[in-house]
């Protein structure tokens, strides 16, 4: 190992939660207010920890079972080693501290946050912030220490800390797969029960609180009301802190997976001053660096006058974000020049290697920075108070809750329109600047502010929670004015937040499906072989299935709420009168069991199909490859339908709940003012309560479901793919590389590369590559093929064309 | 030409058009009934004209430019003739016509049914089911004419009615898909303006009668209401069965290109008692022999008693259906035994040529015809009265409209689950028996009976309308009883048949999709390629707009409706007690210029998507297979989303209204019977607002898009492609097919063919396909490539192997 480049990362990572802890203690000292307060909000803490517990508990066992199969696939399969097992455990042990840190700041921030809005809005939002700060940074502090110290660990046990061939560092990048799916397994339990929890305590909390006994929001009668709380934090905090870390993890593992296959297309090895792996080390860099960036972000984030309303808020916010963003965007420029090649040779299918400047790298990672800007823009287009979409779901409201329903759902289905064009933008030009790697560095750049993003999403929860203490503890008005403010502005981040997550999720599911690609060997995904056809259809319709069935849930486990306060009501004397005393553990623990209960059967949706797929054609003896192309077909089927339910649900939900916020402050509806309790209102909540499972349930887990179904085809590739061209598994194949050329037209050459796979049995397979181009063009593919590996290259010339040799 | 086989289908065409005449006289000769009968039914009648005569004029319009832009297109590229225009526009005209001659007959059966239906039960089946006969012969005779027709034309055009080579015969077919294309135009409008139309007039009619003015549904008072039964002739009739039309030729024409690929992979010719086209013409005589059966299943559609209930009349109609779908698989296995070659080759992607027994083509087409069946009741299980789904959506319209639409978006969403798997068995079974030939033939049988199913679906809204007029003309309630009782078996049927037009329109869409990527020459579409992946995306982004543009639509039309008829309750003196005089026609005519005006839009969508796809990337100098594959990506993602929209939606909707109906006869919640008029009634009737544009509207519309936007694929697919094989465009091309053997390992042998192009600027453009296999399977498929065609084919043997001679 010749550079200390190597251990910036996790230096940076560590400066990261060095910061954290400090900001954390300085949260904690912050008065957390008198006894009433206090007590509401040991409530929600003790809630958040009875879901963390049962939580862990459901983990621990998942993690065992899978741990098992993933030694037994390492101990059967001789391209996969056991050390992934470890990376697996760390990764879902380091995500759900990541959450636990999250939940735990969250709840105690809270009620700080309310205590401080009776001083001024400046120190609430400086406390409620800061909380938020500490979560971002916890979360993306850990991610990149966690992956960072695999990668070292692995790279001394595989390679001895040197660069060997790119087959070893596929060794690695595979083990370190582990690692991520860890984090998105955590991530699955986290977004998906996380997002159950809440709607199922929010939904059964207003059902009987505010319909049936006619008690407002938050009300401390409502034994379901800390349940609801308790929600706001499971699903918002504790799930979308999971959600981004494992986009943050599974993003720059891809990003480092293709870096290697740059390296491979380079020749096997290149010299730089970062020991030959400059390609591999950027993403990591990147992350490291985004950390300090984001610290930086949050400290702009203050307002100073105590009048101030909510666009000075969002104004410090944005301010925070989009400096960001061009730090991030300017480190990457100096990252991308100091740390790679000035020009490196890349593949690009169908037109062969081309050389590339390192400067194209840079530009898809602007490309990257602007998906995330541009798509939080179209998010809050389409769900933001006062915009025209919304506005006319208010004007459909007057006609009935029918024609709400539609105009939500038709806003929702058109928000796919520009989204979708903007990723499909964006992986043409990311592609088109840097091949798969571009698409993968794209998608690290734009989360490399993931510290910063998620302390902006945090806030609103916190304040959000603040505002119910302030309710009810029964604080002066202009407590909950205060703490008003912020939730609104939280309302605003939470949006354009999930629209982050969705793109995260995108572009990371676009790079580990490259990585996929390229771990497996298959020349690519051809949907026009029937077998791939039909998968495409089957991942397309797995997303669809996974939504109803997250709705289903929210609405069985909110059924059980309701019946359990209906029993209280009922059965605890003077609870109504505030004399009695309502049970909340037990509907904390009625939210906790139902939700994980609920989470069972999509869960193993995700992760059943992607093994159906490739280990079922096994059994009847289908080919390696040909299953490989087939689960490749199914992650685009769950990765295109995934990302176009993902918009129309987050953004239908988006926009119901605003239309019906937006009856609060009053509406003109065919010339009239139009107010809550309206039949226009009433219709609004009825959108609203489609749009709940919506936004922060189903919605939300198609993240989930995309990632850990591209993730699952990456751990799996090995095992269908086997690495041909290394040394580890030499014993089992005989392998023989073999290039002609042979066709010769107008100067345009063709060659063919015959890789030839015999195993054990003596079954022969074989790949063939073929190379077009001028004989200049030639000359170079062929240089960039990795001969004088461990590889029987041989190179026959014996017609016509002499350039060979 | 030796065989006469060739005018066998066109000349069962003509006999079931001549069956048709006959039906229909019979028909027009049953008594109308009386006065008001009369009269109401002559509304209908020239409303249903006034629509189908504002539908021509726009028809005629969109006719002429898309005629333009062939012709155009036919004069600058070499490879497409301009007869392409003479069969679009032919297409266009016979579809129509097929529409003409089923709206007649169904307005003009509706009165007919109304006074059967005071004799007797029986009679009014039998006249309500002939009228729905008619229409099925009208389509499906009308469908085999012309596709038969044009393609005898065609052939003695091209080829001077003898086969030549591959080549010519692909020319003919291109040709031929202006055919297809100009059914599948008319479907456009048919399908999506009448699904705006019925929609419209029916939210409309409702929403200021039912609800404002509370006067019954099919109350003559309202003046919408001859509207709302035009529409149901509309959306449910001309729709259909436009529908239906375009996927009957679709499939046909597919079938007979792939046919043509199957002669190619057997050398470029085979000797059969057909004239060697026998590949070609089973498709043709399958849909022939289809029309004959569908009329011995009408013909077995009767009942005899008069105290019938639904579930005989439902057998009746059952019993015709599955006698004629048995027929059809005895009469494949006939066809397909006499008239295709006892084994024949096949090009399997990644497989190379395989021997295929005819066999094995029949077990295709059973894939076909179990599909067809299965699909209809996977259909009738989520939508059907009594069934668990429906109960579901009951029990949960208690607590709301929320939870009543939560139940039935969720349970269209889980609807796609089977459905979506039956799909994929069934591409996958039929490609693994006969390759893509075997998906076309499979989708050719299940259309086989095209004809009965119509008639099933026709025969629904005539019973519907014969109920609205026994209504509006005060009969005796034993008539509104029996048209009931048909109209609810036809309910049922409405949901079955759509389940068949998405299943025809699914598989329709893969066999246009797989010639598209014979026609271009392609070697598949690899999803790993950035521009491809991100066409994948957009395509499976349009469905979802367009949904939301229909939707949209129908809520913008039917408000103009709501204006309309406000104003004539306020306007016209007397109205409200029957004295004065609605205006009908005027409510028709808002009706009809909103729903061609609403169109225009998904229209341009569905129509510009392809064509920016394939020529923008043109200008900017991308090459012409570069672009071929990006459109088959865009293909692809329109299939796969729009035929899980297709499901989702149709099935939602379906759900909601039956749910609605159920309240009719009364539901058991939480132990309580529960009827009309109730709060969860009411819930449920705001989900069949939500379900109505969603089953009648944008869900049926998919398969327009899907059909639609593969035909329009096949159609540029020549310019994208060019043939690179046929003497027609030699002079400008130069071609040249080398063979190659070259590696060699444990009898393992690798052929390498190379296919150069060079075109008039010297331009190279190779496609490289590799052959592998023992020695005996090389021989094999190296006597199956076209050697002897007008190819320079040049084996050359230079190394170790010598058994190429």
């Amino acid at each position: 190992m010749e550079s200390i480049m190597i251990y910036v990362p996790i230096i940076l990572a560590v400066l990261g939660l060095v910061y954290m802890v400090i900001k954390q203690s300085w949260v904690m000292k912050q008065d957390a207010g008198d006894g009433k307060m206090k007590e509401i909000s040991d409530h929600i803490y003790e809630g958040a920890l009875a879901f963390l517990n049962a939580e862990y508990k459901l983990l621990a066992i998942f993690v065992v079972i899978v741990s098992i199969l993933l030694t037994i696939v390492s101990v059967v399969v001789p391209t996969t080693h056991w050390l992934i097992v470890i990376a697996f455990i760390f990764g879902a042990v380091f995500s759900a501290f990541a959450g636990n840190i999250g939940m735990k700041i969250a709840t105690k921030t809270n009620v700080r946050t309310t205590q401080a809005a009776r001083t001024s809005l400046p120190k609430a939002l400086k406390v409620s912030f800061g909380g938020g700060t500490v979560m971002g940074l916890g979360v993306a502090g850990l991610a990149v220490l966690g992956l960072t110290a695999f990668f070292i660990i692995f790279f001394q046990f595989f390679m001895g800390g040197q660069w060997t061939t790119t087959g070893d560092m596929t060794i690695v990048l595979e083990t370190l797969a582990g690692f991520s799916l860890g984090a998105e397994s955590i991530a699955l339990f986290a977004r998906v029960g996380g997002g159950i929890y809440t709607k199922a305590a929010d939904v059964g909390a207003d059902l009987v609180g505010k319909v049936e006994a006619g008690i407002p929001e938050d009300d401390p009668r409502n034994p379901a009301t800390i349940a609801d709380n308790v929600g706001d934090n499971v699903g918002d905090v504790a799930g979308m802190g999971a959600d981004l870390f494992g986009s943050y993890v599974a993003t720059v593992l891809a990003a480092m997976v293709l870096g290697n296959y740059v390296i491979k297309d380079m020749g096997g090895s290149i010299s730089d001053a970062f020991g030959g792996i400059g390609p591999i080390l950027l993403p990591m860099a990147i992350a490291g660096v985004g950390i300090i960036i984001s610290i930086i972000g949050t400290l702009l984030v203050k307002i100073k006058s105590n009048d101030a309303k909510e666009s000075q808020v969002m104004g410090a916010l944005n301010l925070g974000n989009w400096t960001s963003i061009i730090l991030v965007a300017a480190s990457c420029y100096g990252l991308v020049t100091w740390m790679l090649p000035e020009t490196m040779k890349m593949e690009f299918f169908g037109e062969g290697v081309l050389e590339i400047s390192a400067m194209r790298v840079f530009y898809a990672t602007l490309v990257g920075l602007v998906v995330g800007a541009v798509i939080s823009s179209v998010t809050e287009y389409y769900t933001g108070l006062g915009k025209k979409p919304i506005l006319k779901i208010v004007q459909q409201s007057s006609t009935g809750a029918g024609t709400n329903i539609i105009a939500g759902l038709a806003t929702g289905m058109i928000s796919t329109f520009p989204s979708v064009l903007l990723f499909a933008g964006a992986i043409w030009a990311s592609y088109a600047f840097a091949g798969f790697y571009g698409v993968a560095l794209a998608a690290s750049a734009m989360m490399a502010t993931t510290a910063m993003q998620l302390a902006i999403d945090a806030f609103g929860p916190i304040s959000d929670n603040a505002g119910g203490i302030a309710e009810m503890s029964e604080q002066e008005p202009i407590v909950r004015e205060r703490t008003d403010i912020l939730d609104s502005v939280g309302n605003t981040t939470a949006a354009t937040g999930k629209g982050f997550a969705i793109a995260s999720a995108a572009l990371t599911s676009l790079a580990l499906f490259a990585a996929y690609v390229t771990f497996t060997g298959i020349d690519g995904i051809n949907i026009f072989k029937a077998p791939v056809l039909a998968m495409l259809f089957v991942g397309g319709m797995v997303p669809v299935v996974f939504s109803a069935l997250a709705m289903n849930a929210v609405g069985k486990a909110a059924m059980e709420m309701v019946q359990e306060v209906r029993r209280q009501f009922r059965d605890i004397p003077g609870i109504m009168e505030g004399t009695g005393k309502p049970e909340y553990d037990k509907c904390v623990a009625i939210s906790t069991k139902a939700s994980l209960r609920e989470m069972v059967l999509p869960g193993l949706l995700t992760i059943g199909f992607p093994l159906v797929i490739a280990f079922v054609p096994m059994i009847f003896g289908m080919k390696n490859m040909a299953i490989a192309e087939m689960l490749g077909g199914y992650m685009a089927g769950v990765t295109v339908s995934g990302v176009l339910w993902a918009i129309f649900q987050n953004n239908a939900g988006g926009a119901w709940d605003n239309a019906k916020k937006s009856f609060e402050a009053g509406v003109e509806i065919n010339g009239e003012m139009t107010y809550k309790g309206s039949d226009a209102h009433k219709a609004a909540v009825t959108g609203d309560t489609v749009g709940d499972p919506f936004k922060d349930t189903s919605g939300p887990s198609m993240n989930i479901l995309i990632k850990l179904t591209c993730l699952i085809g990456l751990v799996i590739a090995p095992i269908l793919g086997g690495h041909i061209e290394d040394g580890v598994t030499s014993e089992l194949h005989q392998t023989k590389k073999e290039i002609k050329v042979e066709f010769i037209t107008n100067n345009i050459i063709t060659a063919v590369v015959a890789n030839t796979r015999i195993d054990s049995k003596g079954n022969v397979d074989r790949d063939v590559e073929v190379l077009n181009g001028s004989e200049e063009e030639l000359k170079t593919k062929i240089a960039a093929l990795e001969v004088g590996e461990n590889i029987n290259v041989n190179i026959t010339n014996n017609r016509k064309s002499n350039f060979l040799n």
